[in-house]
């Protein structure tokens, strides 16, 4: 297909300035990027951002969408316990932006990428009817990787964080909610500019045996789903555990539909052999974390309120939804 | 954002039955891919194809879409020399498209990732308004890396194969050329079914110095600009050299607009010090190659008639795209 002059410029201005490290032999302006062999075994991700599917200009800045754009994919790779070293960036553009727009996207993923420690080595730019961003990231895994098959009975279940802002936010943005202030201030931003999780993920790394672990993308019920249908197993959700944040409480109250059913918080949901407590783990991770519940023998999730009766229940182990078909 | 039950499904077939080799660790399923460290650099390339603006769904079969998808990135990997090993897909969905179609569409990827040893080990799937396939990949690089910057004055240029049969036939399929029979299905063909020359890429990298080199997607006159561009150099072409094939002949004459400018052919244009011929070459490369002309001090390209007289000239080097920006 050939290029417009138009399509070759903006590429080529997107990419002009773009910092890379010695790992980059050859970055953007060849048919391919080349990169020095890693000292680990290589993770690869793959996630796109939809223009009215996952995002809508008027929600969010340029540079908040190309940031975004990155860290959907930081997060995978935190949720493997890898560090992120490179990726290539496929920019569908449609009529009605301007150079402006593009120029503002890119600064936001090239701070995010910079803030990584991630370099953009190559991308492409094609004309299309809506706007995507589609990134494919790599990083080096660590000594181990988290995996989501690998959780057993018994395990302790805990998050990162606090769950539900992001979707709270969202739902601020579209008008459906109304709280004031830094509140509201607060929830836009969570879910404007998330933050992938990769320090902790890298230090679970080092627990043995190794968590099973992913990132809350699709919210805490339907990934913990994911977790158990990979492993085989059941889980018990404590609903008092969930961890909320002030701002999610004062807007929507004890109500967790949010918490457990909103994605997009990007935090990570890990399952650890029981001896260790929120106050170890936290401080190991450099992140508040809290444990929600444990992996049992059972074939769904089940969701037990303060007197430990059942309030919900997931569908049976298989009907879980099957990430990406099996391993 | 929450998937739909839906997309889950469809992704988990589309990858179910994927064969890979033992260098793909983790497959489809966890949050990321992960592949055994290569042993030697790694080749990277993204490239997207959008419906309506790559192809159309009356002009090509489901398994021809797929497996075009990844040629044009297989594409890539052959012109800088190197050994494609691994794939990750964005799909794209739209609605109005039934399971089946993607089925198709998967086994043609499937098929053409078979043929060229490929792994696909991620994927993900969106809705969008448009269908696309976005493919990321990963490729081992040879000894030598085929680059487009190192052309230099005096080299000869090559071409593998014939040009400009997938620009007419794509205008057979749009009715604007009507060859009949076998003339007809064979300009078809070369559009729908490009075939990547990854074994002649590889035994380029086996000659020193290492040819510059670039794969024809774009259009050969176009694509010889970024070699001229990137390489600071010029050239002159022989027009009577251009390589077209019978059926090419049969429908355009001695027309060269589409030899020149139409794209899609995925042939490799690339410049060897002289001293080599078209019979060594060919034999070499396991192709048929033809000499079109040679790399000058001068500051753009320049098409000669049979006289040796000129007939066109590129715009100035500085004009050139400069695609993907810098090196």
């Amino acid at each position: 297909m050939k290029k417009s002059p138009g399509e070759f410029e903006l590429i080529a201005r997107l990419c002009a300035k773009l910092p890379r490290s010695r790992r980059t032999l050859i970055g953007p302006g060849d048919d391919c990027a080349l990169i020095a062999r890693g000292r680990s075994a290589q993770l690869v991700t793959i996630d796109s951002m939809v223009e009215r599917v996952h995002f809508r200009l008027e929600w969010a800045s340029p540079e908040s969408i190309g940031g975004r754009a990155l860290t959907v994919n930081l997060s995978d790779i935190a949720a493997m316990g890898g560090v992120p070293t490179a990726c290539v960036v496929n920019l569908a553009i449609r009529p009605g932006l301007d150079g402006r727009f593009f120029d503002r996207l890119y600064a936001g993923l090239a701070r995010a990428a910079a803030t990584a420690g991630v370099d953009i080595v190559g991308g492409n730019v094609t004309r299309a009817e809506t706007l995507s961003i589609t990134i494919a990231l790599f990083g080096d895994a660590g000594a181990a990787v988290l995996r989501r098959d690998t959780a057993r009975p018994g395990d302790e279940i805990y998050v990162t964080g606090t769950v539900g802002d992001a979707a709270a936010g969202l739902r601020v943005l579209s008008g459906r909610l109304r709280p004031r202030g830094a509140t509201r201030e607060f929830l836009i931003d969570r879910y404007r500019n998330p933050i992938a999780r990769l320090k902790a993920g890298q230090r679970l790394t080092r627990i043995r045996p190794a968590p099973a672990a992913i990132d809350i993308s699709d919210g805490l019920w339907q990934d913990l789903g994911h977790i158990l249908e990979r492993s085989g197993a059941g889980a018990e959700i404590d609903s008092a555990a969930v961890p909320l944040s002030p701002a999610y409480r004062l807007t929507l109250g004890d109500d967790l539909e949010l918490a457990l059913s909103g994605g997009e918080d990007y935090e990570l949901l890990f399952c650890v052999r029981p001896g260790l407590s929120e106050r170890i783990l936290s401080r190991r991770l450099g992140v508040a974390v809290h444990r929600i519940g444990r992996i049992t023998r059972g074939h769904r999730a089940i969701l037990l309120d303060r007197t430990g009766a059942q309030q919900r229940s997931g569908p049976r182990r298989g009907g879980w939804d099957q990430l990406r078909g099996s391993t």
